[in-house]
C-alpha cells in the first residue's frame, strides 16, 4: 500500500476517502481537516485565547498539539477527578505533555475542592457518576474560562463521540440534547464559547494521529466508563461504518443540515444567574450548587 | 420460568415487558397487541375487505391468520417473483396456508406476466434487484386492491422492519422516506389504504407466534436478500435492544410523535395519473411503466 500523495510506504488508509497515506501526509491531512472544520464553522480566530481542556487521552492532547502547531494561544486545563490510579496517571500524562510542548497547565482537583473524588461525590449526592462528572466538568471548564479571560473552551470531541451521542439521542428522541450537538456553541453572557475542532476526525484517526505524533496519552478507559448502552451504540455505528465508510460523517452533516427542523420546536430556555454562584442557569439555583453547595443553598432558602 | 398470568410453564419471555408467558397467554398477548395497534391508529374497520399480501414468511402469514381469527374478511395475494426454488417454495407455503385456513389466494407470477423473474428483469432494466422488487410489489399490491374493490392492503411489517428502515433512513437523513414510515397510509385517489398491524411486534415475537400457531412458513431468506448495510443496521438495533429492552418500541413511537417536524418540511408531492397505466404517479409516466413498459412509453412519446 503506497501513499496516494508521494508513493512512499503508507502507514494508514482512510477508508472514507479510500486514501492510503504515509506518516507525513497523514499528519498533514488530519491537520488540514481540523483547519477546515475550524473554518467551516468559524470556530475560533487567531487572536483568541483558547482554553483546551485535557483529560490526558488521545483526543484532547491531539487537539491541543494541533492548535499550538497552528499558532494559536493555548492554555491547558485538567480536572483531576480523584479516581485513584486512573486520575493519577491522567494528570501525569497532562503534565508531561505540558512540559514537553511548553504549554501552561492548570489542574483543578476535586479532592482538594470537595474532599472527595467523583465516585464518592456521586454516591453522597445520589447522582449517577457519569452525569455528575459531565456536569462538574462543564461547570469548571466554563467558570475557569470566564474568570481567566479565555475566549473559548476547546474540547477534543471526535466524530465517533458526536455520532454515537447523536444516535443514542435519536433512539430516545431527546431533541433538546440533539440541538446542542453542534461544532460551536456561541458565547452567551457568562457562558463562554465552546468549540470542537476534531468533529471531522474519527476515533481511529485521532488515535493514529496521537501515536504518530509521539503524544504519550492514557490508554486506559475510565473505570466508571460510559454506560454500556452508549458503548453498544458506538460499536453499532462502527459496524455500519465498516460496511459503508462515510456513514458517520454524512450522518453528522445531515444533523447540521436539518437542525432547523428541531430548533423551531425547541424553544431556547431563558438563562438567568444562579442565586448562589452567579453563573448561568435556567433555574433559580444551578445544578452544580444544588448538588454540591447544599449548605449554602439551605442558608439562601432560609433568608428568603 | 412461570407464566405471569397462569403460573403454567412459560415458553417465552417478552424482554421489553419482562413478561414470561405460556403458549396460550403468549398468543393471546400478541393478538391483543395487534388489536391495540389497529385501534391506536384506526387502521381498519370490521366491514372492510382486506387484501393481505403474503410472501410465505412468518410475518405475512401470521398477520393473515390473526386477522381471520379476529373476524375480518381476508383475501390473500402472493407475487411469485420467479426466483427459482425459493419462489416455488414461497408459493407452496402460501397455497398450503390458504387451503388450511380456507382463505382465498390469488397468485401473480412475474414470469407469466413478463417472461422473466425479478433477477433477470432487474438485469435487463439496469435496476438493483431489491429496489425493482419493492417497486413491482407495491405496484401490483395497489393495482390488484384497486381493481378488485379491496379497502386496504395489509402487509406484515414488524417493529424490526420499521425501526431498521427508520434507522437506515435517519443515518442518511432521507426525510422523504421517513415520513412514509407510518402504521397507516391513507387512501388517496387510486392509491388504496396501506396498513401494518404488526408494528408493535418484534421479529422474535412474530417468529414465535407463527411457530406456536403451527403456521408452516418459509424459513429461507431471499437469495438476493436485503443489502448488507440494512442487515448491519438490523443487527446493530438488536444489540442495542438486548442491552436496553424497549429501545425499538420507543424509537418508533418517538418517530410518530415527532413526525410533524419532518412533514412540515416535506411538501406532499402532487399526484397525477400515469399516461400509460392510469395509476398515480408524480411524473408523467410512472416508474413501473417507465421500467417495464418501454415499448408503450416509446409509442406514447412518439405521438406527443
Amino acid at each position: 500500500m503506497k501513499c496516494r500523495k508521494c508513493s512512499q510506504k503508507a502507514v494508514i488508509k482512510i477508508y472514507q476517502h479510500n486514501l492510503p497515506l504515509c506518516k507525513e501526509h497523514f499528519l498533514e491531512f488530519e491537520e488540514e481537516r481540523v483547519r477546515k472544520a475550524i473554518q467551516d464553522f468559524q470556530m475560533i480566530e487567531r487572536k483568541e485565547k483558547l482554553l483546551v481542556v485535557v483529560s490526558g487521552g488521545k483526543d484532547s492532547l491531539s487537539v491541543a498539539y494541533m492548535l499550538k502547531k497552528m499558532g494559536y494561544t493555548v492554555h491547558l486545563l485538567h480536572i483531576n477527578l480523584g479516581i485513584g490510579k486512573y486520575s493519577l496517571l491522567s494528570q501525569e500524562k497532562c503534565e508531561k505533555f505540558s512540559s514537553q510542548h511548553s504549554l501552561p497547565l492548570t489542574v483543578i482537583s476535586l479532592v482538594e475542592e470537595w474532599g472527595k473524588g467523583i465516585g464518592e461525590l456521586a454516591h453522597s449526592t445520589y447522582k449517577s457518576t457519569c452525569s455528575l462528572c459531565g456536569m462538574v466538568k462543564r461547570y469548571y471548564f466554563n467558570k475557569f474560562a470566564y474568570e481567566n479571560g479565555f475566549d473559548a473552551v476547546v474540547t477534543g470531541h471526535n466524530l465517533d463521540d458526536m455520532t454515537s451521542a447523536l444516535l443514542a439521542n435519536i433512539l430516545g428522541w431527546r431533541i433538546s440534547y440533539m440541538v446542542k450537538q453542534t461544532p460551536v456553541l456561541r458565547e452567551e453572557g457568562k457562558l463562554k464559547k465552546k468549540v470542537k475542532p476534531l468533529i471531522y476526525l474519527t476515533e481511529r484517526e485521532t488515535a493514529a494521529y496521537a501515536f504518530l505524533s509521539s503524544i504519550d496519552y492514557i490508554r486506559e478507559e475510565c473505570p466508571f466508563s460510559a454506560n454500556s448502552t452508549f458503548l453498544k451504540v458506538k460499536h453499532a455505528l462502527n459496524e455500519i461504518e465498516k460496511e459503508s465508510p462515510g456513514t458517520k460523517f454524512s450522518f453528522y452533516r445531515g444533523l447540521l443540515k436539518n437542525l432547523h427542523l428541531f430548533k423551531e420546536k425547541e424553544k431556547k430556555p431563558l438563562l438567568r444567574e444562579c442565586a448562589i454562584c452567579g453563573f448561568p442557569t435556567i433555574m433559580e439555583v444551578c445544578s452544580f450548587c444544588k448538588t454540591l453547595r447544599k449548605e449554602e443553598v439551605k442558608k439562601y432558602a432560609s433568608h428568603l
